[in-house]
């Protein structure tokens, strides 16, 4: 048997396909890629799964790393799925969990990502990584970067949040600051000579490291599927990834049935996706003055965007966008009623789980996870002192 | 089968029992209460220990809770035992290894006592709780208290952790801010009323879910032991609990030879534990005008001392103080070269297993478990900007 059934590079644009053994970002066309499996290979038995260690990487079947020594880990995932009783019964959703991904390397979601994208691009030889980051996906590629001995550059907004540059910085990368958004710090990336580039879906494996949080989902509901899965969206890798890990589970046989609505969270302060979304548009128009206190979801346009509407469109989902003063005071309810202190990225899903519960589109007897994609901890800020 | 083989309280001073089954602190002869429980009759087996999900409470039969609805969970445990290869060839520690408890709700081991004890606390009827803390303990402590729906009063000084004021604050407990030490805090805590005293030790459960630290390192390492165990040393609860637990996997038969050498580490900023061990005594002294870096452990004079002693005298281990410009130098290191943010208290443990390797006490061929107590993260302040 062997480590990945990785078997090429897809493009969802254009149809081409790629060998994936090699540094490769994007497709020619200018499409992210996506990485496809030999999924009737894969032997592999729940009970097998069952008994691995509980982190990511017993998923290696369908993740892209050949080779177990290639792997870097500082032990992410397998992160809680919390009931919450007493703040679900407050918003009429009796069935309400909690995914809690505060319990990861540095703190958020992205360590997924990083860690998956830093060992594949360690295999196939990549050495020197730059990227543009609203914070917290710099902070963790710069952790796994170290950790893989890989040198890392991460270009920042100057209002991302301060803790993100001393995690940066205490790993050892070079942290590049620009006086804009995560646009600007991508266009100072693209200057840099001599850096592979591992921007959001502009290489392949990021994504393959957060569709684990799916993976993990139908896992721990024993591959029962909820009805609704709630994901703050800014470059939308985290809602594609979870969709993509559905799909290769219904691949695998391991669940059948309709597949969870799927619902894109945003701030009414930089929504694109939810504009594009409720205009029946197949991608975004760029989000002019993004501003939100969910700094981690400031993405005026993704280049996934035609990924998260189509996760939307073949789930029978949504797209939602909530306000600021929304978003704070849910943290402070679920933190009162629950003792969880989440993110601000983390509190939107539950403003809009709230939302959809009030408008009907949850129904009462739904089972929905709402995505925490991060510690409440690196936004010391959004809660009074 | 019963859910928890909890059958007294034992005093480690006098020998008296207690039943457990009421609310207590101290025994009536001062010292903290220790849980006992009957271990031949738990008749689990490794692989159905193994089966488990994965946290804490996958080791119930040894935990004082009697019934699953009493559990307070937010996901604690099993947290990561890292390989630290190119740190440890470094300081010349070929098999170091790392426990994170920075991947813990509220990001230090703090939570696996706050869980077990609020859990412990509610079932035998206890609905307000008050402690003194350095910060991360009453950060814990609010956010299950705010889960289980309990009152917590939580003071602390003023010089602690500003993010542990907010976390305090923001799951709903009431904060009492003192302008000086934990002692002066307790002094508070002590002169309310209507509140369950939670200090370190002065409830026989914290030490209950500190435990849970030894079971995860022996059931990691496949039931044979490392050869030592370094753990920053404040109230000493955690370094008790880690003796406590292998004590009693070997009553049940599931480890056997010598127990790891127990190292206590402090700060030479605050190090009665350290100064009683160099001089053969078998408590120690309030050490004077305490302070260091590694806040967590500025606790001039532990309820628990004698057993931290007892413990480190047990297992022929030994108690080391670091300098504060050690703990911050080892941080910074051991970021660079593995991509771990620590905290100072986990940093001072390193900077105590680079000393002891220095000096032979470690041999080159030992396996070395070092704790991480909590996440960097919660110290933004101890690197750069």
């Amino acid at each position: 048997m062997t480590f990945s059934a990785l078997s090429r590079l897809e493009c969802p644009k254009c149809g081409l396909t790629h060998d994936p053994d090699q540094v490769i970002g994007l497709c020619p066309c200018g499409s992210p890629l996506l990485a496809r499996y030999d999924v009737p290979a894969v032997k592999l038995t729940k009970d097998e799964l069952a008994a691995r260690p509980p982190d990511l990487w017993r998923y290696h079947e369908l993740l892209p790393v050949r080779a177990p020594e290639n792997v870097v880990t500082l032990g992410e995932g397998m992160t809680p799925l919390l009931p919450l009783p007493r703040y679900g019964r407050e918003i009429g959703v009796d069935r309400l969990l909690m995914k809690d991904e505060g319990l990861i390397p540095t703190g958020t979601f992205k360590a997924r990502g990083a860690a998956v994208g830093v060992s594949r691009a360690y295999e196939v030889g990549v050495r020197r990584i730059a990227m543009p980051t609203n914070g917290n996906a710099g902070s963790a590629w710069a952790a796994y970067a170290a950790r893989a001995g890989l040198e890392a550059l991460v270009a920042m907004p100057v209002a991302a949040p301060e803790i993100c540059r001393r995690e940066v910085k205490v790993v050892g990368a070079r942290l590049h600051l620009v006086d804009g958004l995560i646009g600007d710090a991508a266009a100072y990336v693209r200057e840099q000579e001599g850096y592979f580039d591992v921007s959001t879906l502009k290489e392949p494996y990021r994504i393959e490291g957060k569709k684990t949080m799916g993976l993990e989902i139908a896992e721990q509901l024993g591959w029962r599927l909820p009805d609704v899965i709630v994901y703050p969206t800014g470059g939308g890798v985290g809602i594609i990834g979870i969709w993509k890990a559905l799909l290769e589970l219904r691949e695998l046989g391991w669940i059948d049935g309709p597949l969870p609505r799927l619902v894109a969270v945003q701030s009414t302060g930089c929504a694109p996706i939810v504009q594009a979304y409720e205009q029946g548009l197949p991608e975004s128009e760029p989000w002019p003055d993004a501003q939100t206190v969910a700094f981690g979801i400031t993405v005026p346009r993704a280049l996934g965007d035609f990924l998260v509407l189509r996760a939307i469109a073949d789930t029978g989902g949504t797209a939602v966008a909530v306000g600021d003063e929304t978003i704070l005071a849910e943290q402070r309810r679920l933190a009162e009623l629950e003792g969880a202190f989440v993110c601000p990225e983390g509190a939107a899903t539950f403003a809009a789980a709230r939302r959809l519960r009030e408008s009907g589109w949850i129904h009462a007897g739904d089972q929905v996870v709402a995505l925490n994609t991060g510690l409440g901890l690196k936004y010391p800020q959004t809660v009074p002192l």
